[in-house]
């Protein structure tokens, strides 16, 4: 097929993206959404954008490249405490689209949206100059002032985070550098590649965070450097045990092959997990309403005085990571 | 002054944008912005991309790039009849990125964010893997139910377009093949290039359109194509006088002296000026609170019934424009 005989713009918004407007999106015939959120209710909004070679490869697919595009966001919505409301894209693509590929993007972002009952209220298609890009606007809600803040750690707190940390790190690793995997089954290898591929957002956890948790991010610069981030605009510190940070067994495997991987796995990046801090009387709570909804939540440490980096210890070995260790910038 | 040492993108975030940071923005160190629409109102949200040799040129400098970037998305705002309330920036950075780029861009963006009212909630910025793009969700209210639409225009509507029409891709066309501008004078050319640079989006006529037009969109891919685009949605067709598409003295002079440059202005892409349909009871009204906060405002035509394309009466003839004459995609 000739780019000629490609669809215009508006040929491909009715033909692959109306189908998954959501209401207020007036089926992607206007120029604008409209929402009206619930009375007593604030709207969280989040950004983050995505591009090829930075934040997924060329060879992934489009399915997986609209879910990760999703994901990355309905994942800070979490964090906040927010239930998704719904998002807009701006799709930049390059010369080489083919209708298949936006056939396979369109259906990926349409199951993700399902999912996360985020549907799509808008966007902007433009070419590229370059690589495929793309970046998602995310709406939530809250009940009214009850978003989950980054800033507000507070010394005592328990350190918690879910899931599991590192996989994703080592799925990319796994992609550029196999070496040290040798040890790990097929399964093990297909959950670490598929933990970067697809990240899963923690939205069923946003009630829970709201309600118990003192503050909250959500983990994609590495487990290090956002807890950093977050003691740091809390003008707090941590001390995390090392060994309490939740492994899979892949990783676990790994580590223990190669103890370095520990460092990869405490600081590379796509965890997309929630890290949060949570009062001690609000801990069997917070995990109890974590377990009713299938997400495992692991203490890992506990915030206190002073204003160094974050503590890990591990082996008896006390290690810092200097923030920034990861940036996708 | 090498990559080496430049700002991370937190210390970016705080140089350049945390002072362009709005209520509920949290100065930019949390993860999302949090908003509260005014009680009776609904927010009118929308997105916008723009790419480096499509939507700008890259010898612009970077103070028209940010303005462009903002402007483009409060004039659909402003069409839907809506009132900035802040937007949301994704920024994809190419490696020569310098600190002069980015504080020139700042600034651009900050003048444009407060003339329009608008300030800034939100962001994100990463590496591009090409030119330079970026990407702005604007966030705008309007009283509940009094979002504009654009499939809304009426048989025996007065069509409307604020401004002059033709500027933007004048503008262009001068910097690309400027022959057939011999005969304008510096200021005109000066004009016609500061209209592709700049867009001046109608903000203030926001309240007279909600109040007033049935049906409005802004004008960003040509006002033929676009009216064509509206009077599609709504099922109607229309009628334009063409020597009442209101044009500036250059365009005026460009098109005596080449008649074919008339298609270009009326196909030509940029001039986000607002198109809208009003019904005769309101025309008065609509001029008269257009006037009193400066906004030229031209009758060009009537919605009329039918399918066809809108006819354009020129000089005893009657020209048709295919939809899609001109398209950033």
């Amino acid at each position: 097929m000739t780019s000629r005989e490609r669809p215009s713009e508006d040929g491909l918004i009715a033909r692959f993206f109306a189908p998954l407007a959501g209401e207020g999106a007036f089926g992607l015939k206007d120029d604008a959404a409209c929402l009206s959120p619930r009375p007593g209710h604030d709207l969280v909004l989040t950004t983050d954008a995505l591009v090829e070679s930075v934040h997924f490869l060329p060879e992934d697919s489009p399915a997986s490249i609209a879910r990760k595009a999703l994901g990355v966001n309905v994942s800070d919505l979490a964090a906040k405490g927010a239930d998704p409301t719904g998002f807009l894209l701006s799709l930049a693509l390059p010369e080489s689209w083919t209708e298949a590929w936006l056939a396979g993007f369109a259906a990926g972002l349409g199951e993700a949206s399902r999912e996360f009952s985020c549907p799509l209220l808008g966007g902007d298609t433009v070419k590229a100059k370059g690589a495929l890009s793309l970046s998602v606007t995310a709406v939530g809600e809250v009940p009214a002032g009850k978003m989950v803040h980054r800033m507000n750690a507070r010394m005592g707190d328990i350190i918690c985070v879910t899931g599991t940390i590192g996989d994703a790190a080592l799925g990319l690793r796994l992609r550029t550098a196999p070496s040290w995997a040798e040890n790990l089954s097929a399964d093990e290898k297909a959950h670490l590649a598929d933990r970067y591929l697809h990240p899963r957002p923690r939205y069923r956890l946003a009630r829970a965070v709201r309600e118990h948790a003192h503050a909250a991010m959500d983990v994609s610069d590495g487990l290090a450097g956002d807890l950093t981030k977050m003691m740091r605009v809390s003008g707090v510190s941590a001390l995390v045990e090392g060994e309490r940070v939740p492994f899979s067994t892949a990783v676990s495997k790994a580590v223990a092959v190669d103890p370095n991987l520990f460092d990869l796995a405490v600081t590379g990046g796509d965890d997309y997990e929630i890290l949060c801090t949570v009062p001690d009387k609000n801990l069997d709570s917070f995990m109890k309403e974590a377990d009713s909804v299938g997400i495992m939540v692991s203490a890992i440490g506990r915030v206190v005085a002073g204003h160094e980096l974050p503590v890990f210890r591990i082996d008896g070995t006390e290690r810092r990571y200097d923030a920034g260790s990861f940036s996708h910038f």
